[in-house]
């Protein structure tokens, strides 16, 4: 097989990392279907999400190491995790602890809306304002 | 607010493409809540997916702009678009038309798990080895 064909079609896990070392990372609520996050991880990141069964990941602001929930104990317990066809993306599906994933103070990352129709003006739409969360007191 | 205060809170649509000029978006599934692929937009791909109300995404590798399902019919409506917190990373609700997302012939480019417990030692398994539709006969 051809390079691509055996990342596409076989069973050896090959994630490509970009180059500054990083893997874009996908997180839904394994119950809803719904997106919670976008993060990225760097190989040790990856590698202890799939030894522990729990989300790691790299911060790109803090340059560093992050174990989801360190600070608010909101962890994510990996129900499943998968990667794509070129290997450059994961999906991991989860159990979210605690009231959110977002530092927000948020269930989900996504919590505004792009009403579609007129790309010229778009003024977003919450669709939850209200926080599940106060993050001044969860981020010490 | 200070800016980071506007973009995590305000109402404000302010895309925050990244060095390469892109954001990266997530399509899901508007019934089953899976995700189908992770690629990658441009300000133009974005701005025509909100003016039409379908998925156009910019190729990395192709280096050109591309409505999802030109070739392969396979067009997916944006049921709803979302963005998240800091405004990096866009989440479509879609309804993908015809058998799949997947350029491989299948429903999701995420077809394949990476069991969990041991990252020294991971073999693939496949969620979706069989193919919805033929590559070869749809993209010509």
């Amino acid at each position: 097989m051809a390079d691509q064909s055996k990342i596409e079609e076989g069973l050896a896990f090959a994630p490509q990392f970009d180059a500054d070392g990083l893997i874009t990372a996908v997180a839904t609520d394994a119950k809803s279907g719904d997106v919670l996050m976008v993060a990225h991880m760097n190989a040790e990141a990856l590698r202890k999400t799939i030894d522990s069964g729990e989300a790691w990941y790299y911060s790109r602001s803090r340059n560093a190491l992050w174990k989801k929930g360190e600070s608010s104990g909101h962890v994510q317990r990996v129900v499943e995790l998968r990667v794509d066809c070129d290997q450059d993306a994961l999906w991991l599906k989860v159990e979210q602890a605690g009231p959110g994933a977002c530092h927000t103070g948020r269930r989900s990352c996504f919590y505004r809306a792009v009403p579609l129709g007129k790309a010229s003006s778009v003024t977003l739409e919450f669709r939850q304002a209200d926080k599940t969360f106060d993050p001044g007191k969860v981020y010490k």
